[in-house]
């Protein structure tokens, strides 16, 4: 089935202890659709400047990717440069020239309104809200949100989080968004909230997928899936647009959505994940092939499986 | 097979988010051996003052831990206060009373020579060096250090190291230890040390297993075992001891130290974390059976388990 991917398309300038790269392309929705392109059919409503060019563009076709969704405005791409030193959890943003995002208002291509699966990458919750009420047919939705809109506009987001099925965000921003400390009850308390599952990262740790009592029709124990412990992460920028892409890129690969599949899917999370830090920007994300994803999946398998 | 532990009895003030409590039985030597109680017969060497009395022995006898190598020393036992606040990962002291712990010479009773598997809790490195020198016939060695010696007395803690089979520490120790903040790497730089395995411990997020290449006739890929998501956590202290006691006590209750054995002492460990961090002190750990361990054991599997 087929995903559709909302969010930014982004040049970054990206300095971590393994070196420095310029202008290379990011942005949430850059990685989502690269990491959900091994899995499935996507499409990508975001917007980008006149510097968008063909180069960047093959990018998105080598994969597969659909980009009639992509708008092309007049000015620049948004620029994002960000620094990592030891903490590799953490990036120090050097600067957001938002460009002709700071407008961006999603337009979702007629052609995109049958897609089955709808991801919400990280921008502005009313726009979130707005393209989920367009995407009326969708199966499932997933959600990405951060602190800047948590703080910013709660109400905003509140709203956004009753029409979404599964929200993905880090220990930080779930314990800012839950006004709790304890992992387990600020779950609960953004259940309650609306999403019927929570996808909690915890980078290097991997992923706890938390269920509301009764969603998907299956029982509300949690589920984990560990992460590779990676020699060397060159680059952590994308790393959990990557998981979402390999998240929810999974989920919409299969018949069904169930217990096993969101578990299968967590992994894939993971794995993507830990290919997209393991060389900068998108690099390694534009050349995997299935069979790379499927050994390292069972080494992620391996890593906590007992007999 | 039998377990020796050697390392501090205490009295513990305890202040956490979920209350206060104080003079409560503690100490690492104390956690490590009820958790490990329920796998093995565990023997203690520590000391205590005038004012540890019968109350305080029968809470090691109700679990069959001889405590026969526990010194009694003029003067009081070992004082330690600390507080839990948001962040219930880290305790700050209020304060350390060492009185007859700061002279402790740990003597190793007759009765003792024989034990098989030996456990050198957080002392200081030469007197950690000198039992196990003593030891000579035990077949596995674990050991735990923390960051003031790791800072302190660095070349006493290498000498101890070339004499332990299993280092357990936590990420931030493993880190310090190595110089390196990578942590397969970090890993890899203290397995060098001597270790032929490196459990460390992530808090809530489980703890992974490192292994030298060709130790115990495996492979070198590591091993990880989740934790429990835990709605309420009231006391952390003794979670890594507790830890230790597990995964040590059901290495000695089994025939073989195997790949499969090293894992499933992993899930014990966090088991064991799991329950003592539900109660102040060692009030969970003191009234356990194997049935309740065994059914989280099963949770912990169930947790990261794919079909």
């Amino acid at each position: 089935m087929s995903i559709l991917v909302v969010g930014s398309v982004a040049y970054d300038d990206i300095t971590s202890p393994s070196g420095s790269v310029k202008n290379i392309l990011g942005g949430a929705a850059t990685y989502f659709s690269l990491a959900a392109s091994y899995f499935t059919k996507v499409r990508v409503v975001a917007v980008v400047g006149d510097d968008f060019g063909p180069e960047q563009e093959r990018v998105f076709h080598k994969r597969g990717i659909d980009t009639r969704g992509i708008e092309r405005a007049k000015g620049k791409t948004f620029r994002w440069g960000g620094s990592y030193f030891d903490n590799l959890n953490e990036a120090k943003t050097d600067f957001t020239d938002l460009n002709v995002f700071e407008t961006f208002q999603p337009r979702i291509p007629q052609e995109y309104e049958d897609t089955e699966f709808l991801f919400l990458a990280n921008i502005q919750p009313t726009l979130q809200a707005n393209v989920r009420r367009k995407m009326n047919g969708v199966r499932l939705t997933g959600c990405d949100t951060m602190n800047y809109w948590i703080k910013g506009t709660p109400r905003e987001l509140a709203e956004t989080l009753k029409l979404v099925d599964v929200l993905l965000i880090n220990d930080t921003e779930a314990k800012m968004l839950a006004g709790e400390t304890n992992l387990p009850r600020a779950a609960q308390k953004i259940l309650a909230m609306g999403p019927k599952a929570l996808v909690i990262k915890h980078g290097e740790y991997g992923a706890t997928i938390f269920f509301r009592e009764g969603a998907f029709g299956i029982g509300r124990h949690p589920f984990r899936a560990p992460a590779l412990p990676i020699d060397e992460v060159k680059d952590p920028t994308g790393a959990g647009d990557s998981f979402a892409g390999g998240f929810m890129g999974y989920l919409a690969s299969q018949e069904e959505v169930n217990r096993e599949v969101l578990k299968r899917a967590l992994f894939y999370g993971g794995v993507m994940g830990s290919f997209a830090v393991e060389r900068f920007g998108t690099e390694r994300l534009q050349s995997l092939n299935r069979e790379e994803i499927d050994a390292r999946f069972q080494i992620f398998r391996e890593l906590t499986h007992l007999e």
